[in-house]
């Protein structure tokens, strides 16, 4: 199989590092054959082409069976009046590729527990897979500018199609079967008419094609309530691109160890786009001290949902638990307890691999 | 001073009646003479009038100095294909007076620490006022349906004008010089033209009408992260409607007794609009056993904005504070120990008060 990375930036390059190795020895162990090429994406690929999102890039996305990002972005390129911006990388890649759906589970490991800003009665069993729609919604609607002076105003657009809203929930109920059944639908339709045929399109998917499978809808506002203080009563959410840019976000907090969180974009066919929830973390960059378990955890779900390789997922998802079993841990979560490098994080799940 | 009390549904009638008394006991304290009248909104104005926002409503609004509302809605009302709904009089009656800001204090009752879902140390301290845009952004932009089958899309447009971000902006600045003097605006200006608008019109009048105000901006993913483990590091939080909506709804998580938190619509004049943040609850309506608080709450914040009253605010807020300190607890609050009714509440806090 071929596997592209994009490094990126900040601690991007350090952390992908790791998890190829960890994927080199997913190889040996199984007998599969990985190839894999680096490519440009965010600031860097600014820096060397002008462009975030380079064609060269793009070729070599659409060429390859999976992709393994690590981070964009940094205040090197945070200027507002920029040309480009990191982040537009990233928000093309999506689109070109048709990676319509942002995976996101959202689990606590056991031995992390303590790290959680929530109290342990309440996050306690938390298992959420998020399913946020990535290439829809207001992110890519028409946007403009009109008027001056003080009558100045900025439009963008929410738009959604039932052809969007279908896939996405079909791709979330199929998932919700493989675990606890049970799907949750987040919207505003109290007030936006996207949100309103969202809450149609979804109903009937359901209706029709899972009627097994136990469903009901949520306001955005009380799901944003709901992940504080319950969060463990969700299976599998389903949400729009704003929505679930903000929900995941928020999410991603409570088992207090961002530095722990895979992500996962597919399209309906071709390669999908595996990273870290993180970002470039550009203060520790280059200090080999940033936690690749993320990143390791997102080649697991590269080799589960791109390679069809579940058992290979399932080893390294082993492994970085009985690391983190036997103490280790890198700075991010040693909670001011002694930690280890980078470098050592990588060397350790590879040897409990072997 | 006229105020219209608009109790609406469930428990609303409850509680608005013991802020009532609360503020009939201020006016015989200092001296002041409250007029009262009620009218309908929300649900029980669609069972009597077919209208959830009655223009007589609406009238004796615009004629009183102040507005305290209790809830609106309820499972009733709830049919999807009903041709109104509660809600909707809440929304129009924010656009008729023209509401444009939403204030909402996260404010911690020390006696109430232990129900936070937060650990002590995280949520300790915590001491936000968010100021919403209420009338403006994606709530009120313009939206159609088009197409059909797979291709129907649905579109709804989020739209700012720089005079509607300098208004809330300045009012948020102004509330912060008397706080912590300290703003942050939110917004994903990465990605939404009108949160770009938003950042440059918020920029401008930051530096020039309050350079003495430590400002910065926050995205609305990372801000919904922040609010989670430190929220005690913020002051004064501006923000659009839809951010606004749920980052609000989220932070109401954190003192762990919703029951407790009141807000302020406001204008640039006429009548403010004053409400608990909770809903309606009507599987407890009717029971005498709702936590009045956060409308009494409400209705000092009823004193401070639109009658001028600060002393008369605070001595309220104080009154609220001792009841607590002395142990008593509605079963929202109760966690389990002894309650009380919301009319021995109302009962507690006229006698703290005299
Ligand atoms: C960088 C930004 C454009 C992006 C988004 O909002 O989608 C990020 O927040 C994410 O969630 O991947
Ligand atoms: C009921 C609903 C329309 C309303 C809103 O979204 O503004 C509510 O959630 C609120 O925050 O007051």
């Amino acid at each position: 199989a071929s596997i592209v990375l994009l490094p990126g930036d900040g601690i991007g390059p350090e952390i992908t590092q790791q998890a190829k190795r960890v994927l080199e020895t997913i190889g040996e162990i199984f007998g599969h054959e990985f190839t894999f090429q680096s490519h440009l994406i965010g600031g860097i690929a600014i820096d060397e082409t002008g462009d975030p999102l380079p064609e060269a890039t793009v070729q070599a996305c659409r060429n390859a069976n999976a992709i393994l990002l690590g981070a964009v972005g940094g205040p090197k390129w945070d200027d507002p009046s920029a040309k480009t911006r990191p982040e537009a990388g990233l928000l093309k890649i999506r689109k070109e590729l048709g990676l319509f759906a942002n995976l996101r589970p959202i689990k606590l490991f056991d031995q992390l527990i303590d790290a959680s800003p929530l109290r342990r009665e309440i996050i306690e069993g938390t298992d959420i897979l998020f399913f946020r729609e990535l290439t829809g919604g207001i992110y890519f609607g028409e946007s403009s500018r009109s008027g001056s002076g003080k009558d100045e105003t900025a439009s963008q657009a929410m738009v959604y199609s039932v052809g969007e809203v279908e896939r996405i929930v079909r791709l979330a109920a199929q998932a919700a079967k493989g675990r606890d059944n049970r799907l949750t639908s987040v919207d505003k339709a109290n007030v936006l008419e996207p949100s309103r045929l969202w809450r149609q399109t979804a109903a009937r998917v359901m209706a029709e094609e899972f009627p097994e499978v136990e469903y009901d809808v949520v306001l955005v506002d009380a799901m944003a309530m709901h992940l504080i203080n319950r969060p463990s009563d969700f299976d599998v959410v389903v949400t729009g691109n704003m929505f679930g840019d903000i929900l995941t976000d928020e999410a991603s907090m409570l088992p207090g160890s961002l530095g722990m969180l895979p992500s996962a974009s597919l399209g309906s066919d071709g390669p999908g786009l595996y990273e870290p929830i993180h970002g470039s973390a550009p203060d520790i960059a280059g200090k080999g001290i940033a936690n690749p378990l993320a990143t390791i955890l997102a080649a697991a779900m590269l080799l589960r949902h791109s390679l069809n390789a579940d058992a290979e997922a399932v080893a390294i998802e082993t492994a970085v638990g009985d690391v983190l079993a036997a103490g280790l841990r890198t700075a991010d979560i040693a909670r001011g307890g002694p930690s280890v490098s980078t470098e050592a994080m990588g060397d350790a799940v590879v040897n409990q691999l072997k």
